[in-house]
């Protein structure tokens, strides 16, 4: 498990090598947003992309889904919010994204002393290096010393 | 079709009735945020929230869908971003929850005539008449004229 004191400010995780497909595409688009664009490889080829791209949605679920199994299960209480989705560039059948998350900040919570605040800013690249989708997530996450009395709690963290 | 000219400043869409069941948590969750708290209703009961909860990605699923499959559909060009997603209050096994849109700004590009940016503030709400979900959608849709070339575009809003 990673607790608060896993964190640490400025250091980067790196996902690489989702292969983004067609019927991947469409299968998340009839299921939770469904517009031509993400659904209809033909009439997308008249639409203002020129042809099928994913859900914003569809590439929020990719980044979470590839954060979440990660190794080392984050100990996470809740998810607090997350701001400035910015879906940059579409992201088409046949792309290769990548995931990469940037520690923005970790904090002890100034109320509860087993308990603290990750901040992260998630990123989607793909495989020319251009951002398809940026945003910030914030998360309230267990203290090491909450889950191991046994073990004193280090703030690693410079937050 | 519904086009920049037909969104008001402050108009309110309430699309209530979403019945939402634990099969349908725990498949999402297991799809895309296989976390304890989303996919394993006995592990749930010893976590902070005391039981099984929606992902937080699921509801803005949940929130998407219910907006795109109303009838007019948006005409949209491109999701450009979402800003102030606040997990305000954990969705159930049972919770009936209803989805609203409020309208905050509605308004032609200033570049490019043919087009508009519509923001909304989207809203889910359990059957206690709680916030669960709020956050704020920027969409870039199309004006009225740039489909309909023998109808004026009439700005109707007046931001």
């Amino acid at each position: 498990m990673r607790f608060l004191e896993d964190f640490q400010l400025r250091e980067i995780e790196t996902i690489p090598g989702y292969a983004l497909s067609e019927s991947e595409i469409i299968a998340f688009g009839r299921a939770w947003d469904p517009q031509p664009m993400h659904t209809d490889p033909d009439a997308a080829q008249a639409l203002p992309f020129g042809g099928l791209v994913a859900s914003g949605l569809h590439l929020l679920a990719i980044a979470v889904r590839q954060l979440v199994s990660q190794p080392g299960h984050v100990a996470v209480i809740a998810g607090l919010s997350v701001d400035e989705v910015r879906f940059v560039r579409p992201a088409r059948p046949g792309d290769t994204l990548r995931v990469t998350r940037e520690c923005l900040e970790a904090r002890p919570s100034e109320s509860k002393p087993d308990r603290g605040i990750v901040r992260n800013r998630i990123t989607i690249l793909n495989q020319h290096d251009d951002i398809v989708l940026s945003y910030v997530d914030t998360l309230l996450v267990w203290r090491r010393a909450a889950a191991a009395t046994c073990e004193p709690a280090h703030a690693r963290t410079e937050a």
